[in-house]
Formats: structure tokens, sequence, C-alpha cells
């Protein structure tokens, strides 16, 4: 592309142009950090709304039936599951990610010892995102039971990583650092063949790229609603176990929202069937209730529509950066392959903390990430191809008037 | 109590009175679940729209630090601290009671098992509230190391049950169910001669009652902030751990939040110092915010002023009840004694379930539990003197006109 006028052709005869309206955007800016946290739906401001007003302040207690409160975990998963491949009653919202994998580490690894008792090792990679590393080493210090979590510095070794000796390979599928992605379905075929369990992470997944889990027979799943869901600031997270896995064992955070009859109050727990017993504890509803407004807006479309548009956005935006910011030290992170790649867009400059800052200050929204990596997130429901030119000029003139050398983009000092 | 005016005549000498305009209060109703949710603070609304429009919307992702968000389990940690009696830096607002208690337990275990190894008792009451029964059996399942729940059916026999084999005792300070309260001080030091730990759920402490954790020397401590202290409909729970116990070790949940450096994206949990290694993973900001807005109506008064006030309003239910009420079966379950009551009460009646339908229709809005017992709630900061004789005449016309009777109050079928 060598004109902007190209990138506003692109947009006029975009599908899902008509989407971006739904979003609260900020006026000015270019907005690259969906892949850390999602703009508002502009139906959120009235859900939030509605949920404090009517549903806590005249509802009352009554809210968790009359409002459908208790049900909303469940109730939200299943909207999700067509965004990932699950079925009815196999995704539940709540939690954090790190809680949930938690949940799912325990209960794989539960089954694992019932099964082919033995295996002892969790496979996962050094790059993955580091909370998932973190809970996996709470947990195998909490079991002391000899477990092992063997990490590979590259996708091509987890084929010899994955042995006799794995109980279950932890795996995210879209890396949060250099947007790689793996093939999710030979990767599972591969972990099975060696009598494996297969755990994945969605975090840069869902919402994003197409995910097939029941598809390509997934043991395990959990991913984020803040991302590229657009569900609000830390807002719950899910949990997918498919029906064939359920009923096998009850999760560790056994709470009472997980109990068959909670409002018995029996004493001793007695997990619920199915995917409810992946709840635990009381959830926060305000946060959650906003999570629907996200989900919603994907009704009007499809994963495979979103799809198109996000390679062709972070297709421009590498063949834009590599011709109109050549020589400037910029070096893509982020596999061309479109199989390999998920939506958003890495390249490592020397200065990148320096640079990503100056970026910010003239409103053009990406992350860093150590060690020197630039990070660009592309959401197909709100951005245009024409954000993606002026992003890309603004980060060419911040390259050649070096404007990041100013003091004030330095504060935690310069990468060498 | 004699007349209604007399009622009239509290309100007008109570201190806390004006504290009530500061509550979004739904008209004519008579809510007396603030044990179980509490009723919006105004400020609640306009906080929302807020965080959603300026921090998230505007914001957006540099929110987490411009907006303090990922500060702020710590900063209403600090600000719930005095209403319990910890210090600053021993709290933190996060996730649910049942994962801080997954949490704590976790650590109470751990800690008795390098200080004094061989103690694998948990010592709890059958009547604690369920979810802290299931968590426990969730943890000593996964541990398989031959911990055991011993539980009691009445609080005399705690003496006896805590000894040289217990580890923990995981001790729920005010019943849900009867609005029992224990002797804090007392019981924990009885917890100590034996040699074990004292773990307080208070979930209907928390602004409820005066709590003096580190006063009683007291080990852990979780609690709920949507109950008597308004955070909203399943708002973030706190977890309470004393500094003497915060570094000994890192909680199984070991999420990112709780590293010592969780941007350095280093792949080795490195617990960070203090409370902050009992936070896990990220925290849903819009639920977390509203809590902010229930704290700050406690900092214009104080506990012992609350209490006063909680005595009185309980007091004159029970008394009322017990002379306008008499004759219909009801039996107080909660303790006279002031020293061993809550800031709830509660009444069996054989037809318990059908009486409190009755009632909400009548917009005097408690609660029933299994069995029998309808549960009323005080929350001194929005709650009239009037209001408990207006809703003690609403019950002694309920239970006069034997309007519980109608088919609608009988949807579950009659308690016999």
């Amino acid at each position: 592309m060598k004109h902007r006028e190209e990138a506003l052709a692109l947009d006029r005869a975009d599908p899902l142009a008509p989407l971006r309206d739904q979003f609260a955007l900020a006026p000015d800016t270019i907005y690259l950090d969906g892949n850390s946290l999602g703009v508002p739906p502009k139906a959120a401001a009235a859900r939030a709304q509605q949920v404090i007003g009517a549903e806590w302040g005249e509802g009352l207690i009554r809210s968790w039936n009359a409002a459908g409160w208790f049900a909303l975990p469940r109730r939200l998963g299943n909207k999700l599951a067509p965004l990932i491949g699950a079925a009815e009653d196999e995704v539940v919202v709540t939690d954090t990610i790190s809680i949930n994998l938690f949940k799912v580490l325990s209960a794989a690894l539960r089954l694992q010892d019932a099964r082919d008792p033995g295996r002892r090792v969790i496979v996962s990679e050094r790059s993955n995102f580091p909370s998932d590393l973190y809970i996996a080493q709470g947990l195998i210090e909490q079991l002391d039971r000899g477990y092992e979590l063997r990490l590979v510095d590259d996708p091509a070794e987890l084929p010899e990583a994955i042995g006799s000796d794995t109980a279950v390979a932890m795996i995210t599928h879209v890396n949060y650092r250099t947007g790689y992605m793996h093939d999710m379905a030979a990767l599972t075929q591969l972990i099975h063949q060696s009598g494996a369990l297969a755990l994945w992470d969605l975090a840069h997944s869902a919402g994003a790229v197409p995910v097939d889990l029941n598809g390509v027979a997934a043991d395990y799943a959990v991913g984020c609603t803040y991302k590229y869901l657009n569900g609000g600031p830390g807002s719950p997270a899910f949990v997918w176990v498919p029906k064939r896995h359920q009923d096998a064992f009850s999760q560790p955070l056994s709470g009472w929202w997980g109990h068959r009859a909670p409002f018995q109050m029996d004493p001793v727990y007695q997990p619920g069937p199915g995917i409810g017993r992946y709840l635990c504890g009381t959830q926060p509803m305000v946060s959650m209730a906003l999570v629907e407004c996200g989900l919603d807006v994907f009704l009007q479309t499809g994963m495979h529509e979103i799809r198109r548009k996000s390679l062709a956005l972070t297709d421009l935006f590498i063949d834009l950066v590599e011709s109109r910011c050549a020589g400037h030290a910029l070096h893509l992170v982020t596999p061309r392959a479109h199989t390999q790649r998920g939506s958003h867009v890495s390249f490592a400059h020397p200065h990148g903390y320096e640079v990503m800052q100056a970026l910010i200050a003239r409103n053009v929204i990406g992350d860093y990430r150590e060690p020197h990596v630039l990070r660009f997130g592309f959401t197909p429901l709100y951005l245009r191809y024409v954000d993606v030119w002026d992003a890309v000029e603004t980060l060419r003139d911040v390259l050649e008037s070096e404007s990041w050398r100013a003091p004030e983009f330095a504060a935690r000092g310069a990468v060498t």
C-alpha cells in the first residue's frame, strides 16, 4: 500500500465496519492494545446503571434469582461457547485465569493419576505467560509428589518434550509476547498420542482467532474476557471442560457455588453435575454483567469474518512498517505465516520501551513487553484500515524525528 | 416499647441517623437482609460511570497505573484494615472468601508442618457456613496426607476438640444462621494454648461488630465486602495475614499478581514481600472500585458507635417480636447475651419459609435459612428504629391474619 486513500477504500468495503459504532472509542486515539484490555462496548455504561440501580438497589437480595445473577456464570458461558468451539453447558465465566488454571490443572493431574499413574511431568513453554507457569509451580509444590514442570524454549522442541512421562501439556494457543500461534489440532493430537492431556490457555485467542476445542478434542481450556472479548478491566475469566471429563472429579477449590444444592447448607461437599462444579464462590456481579455487553457484539458476526479482517490488518501493518519504517532497526518477532499468527504483531527494537512511550504520547497506544518488544494488537470489531496506516505513519515520524530520545520517555532507563 | 412514637424518638436522637442519606434505599421497603447483601451507597452509581467512562474508556490500558487499578486491592485493604483491627499492609481485597480461605488454610497447614509436624486435624463447627467446610474438604482431599476435618456440634465442645493434634481451628466469628458470636479473644487464646493456629472467617463481622485481629493475636482471617460493608453483589472478598506470618510461605494460588515483579515476566515464581503474595490474578475492577464507596461511609463513624446501635436495634427487635407476636410459635435462635450476638436475629417458626415469603410480599425483606429459620439483619448505617417497629407490626399482621397460608407462599412445600 502506498497511499492513505487505499486504506480508506478498504474501510468502505469492510463488512465489519458498522460494528465500530457499538464501542465507546476515545477520540483522537488509535488503540492497538485491545489484546491487553478491550475498549468498552457502548452498552456497558447503561448495563452497569441497570445492575446498580434496578437490580442491586431495588431488587436487592431477590436479584440473585429474579435478575438471574446466580445463573449468570453459566448463561454467559453458554453465550461464549460458540466462539471457542464449545458445546452448551461446557463453559462457565468465573474467577480469574490463574484460579481456573489451578482448577483444571488439578483435575487433569488427578485424571491421569487414575488412568495412568506415574506420569509426573507437566510440559509447557518457558515463554508462556508467567502466571500460568507460576500456578503450575504452586500446585507442584503444594502436592509435593514429585511432579515436575518441563519447559521448552522453542515450539519445535515440544514433540520431543512430551512423552510417556507427561501427565499434561499446558500450552497457550497464542503467545502473549510474540503473537506466535500453535496449530491446536496438530499439537493436541501429538499430546494425545503420548497419552498426555491437552490443556489450552486461550487468553489471546478467544474472540481473536477461530478456536474449535471440541473439534480438536482438547481436554481443558481457560481464557480471558477482558482482552478481545471487551468485558471490562479484570472481568471474570472462563473455564471449559468437555462433557467427557466433567464428572470425573471435583476440583480442589470446592466452594459452595459448585455444590449440587448450595442452599441446602449441607456440611459435606457434593459436587454438582457437569461444568457447575468448576464454580467456587460468589462472583462479582457488576463486572460479570458487563461481560455480556462484549459478547453481544460477537453475535452479530462470526469468528471467520473476524479472522479474515484480523489477518488483513496484521498483514497490512507488517507490510507498512517494513516498507515505510525501513532502516530503523525494527525486527519482526511475529510469524509471517498466517497459520502461526494470532491477532497481534510484535516488533523488537533496541529502544523499544522509549519508542512505545513516544507513540503513546502521540495517542497511538500499544504496549511494551520485556525485552525490547513493541506489541500492537488488532481487534477487527473496532479498528479500521486507516488506523493501521495512521499508526505506522506516527511510528515512522517518531523514528525519523528520534522524538523517542526525549528524556520523558526514558523513565525506566534505556534498554541496551 | 409500646408505641411507634417511641421508636421515632430514638431515631431523632440517633447520632448515626444522618448516614442513612448516603444510601440508595428502595422506597417503601424495610430491608432486613443487609447481612446477606448490603444496599448501594449513593456514590456507587457515579463511581461505576467514572470507572467505565473515564478510566476504562479514556484511560484504557494506562489506567492500570494512572487510575490506580493495579494498586487497588492493597489500597482498599488498608482502608478496610481499621474496621477489623488490622495494621497497614496486612489486608488485601481480592477474589472470593472461598478462594482466600484456600490460600490461608494452605499457608496455615504449611506453617504448622514446619514448626510442629504431625498435627493433622482442622477443627471447625458443623454449623459453619458450608463453603468454608467444603474448601477444607477440598484441600484435605487434594493434599492426601491424612488431614482430617473435625466438626463440633456446639461451641461448648470446642475446648475439648482442639488439642495437641490440631493444626488449625477454622472458626466463623458470627454464625450465618443463628447470629451466635464467639468470644474471639478467649477462643484464640484457647487455640494457641493447644499449639494450633486461629483462622477466623469474618463474613458476618466486618462492618457489623468490632473486631481486633491484632489485639487478640489471631493468625489468619478472611471476610466479605458485600454484606455489612455494602460493596455490591459479589464484590471481592478480603484476606488478612499479620506481619509475623506474611513471609513464612507463599500460598499455592501463586499467580502473577503475587510475584515480586509481575512485569519482569520471570518464568519462575518469586513471591513478593508481605501481604501482596496473597494476590493471584487480575481483579474485576468495576466491582472492586465500588467497594470503596461502601468503605468511605465507615470513615465517618466508628465500629463502637455502630455496635451500640446494632445492639439497640436487635434488642428492640427481640423485645417487640416476643411481646407483640407472642403466642405465634416463634422461637428465638439468636443468643440474648450481647457478648454472644452479632448483628442479625433469627427466629425459628414451623412455617418459617412461608412466613418469610409473606413478609417479603409486604416489602419487609429478610431471608430464610434451612431449617425453619427466619433471619433478620440489622445494619445501623441505614436502618431506623421505626423500621424495626414497622417490621414487627407487619410480622404480627402476617401471623395473626395467617396470610402466610396463601398458596403463592408455599412454592417449596410446607416445612413440617
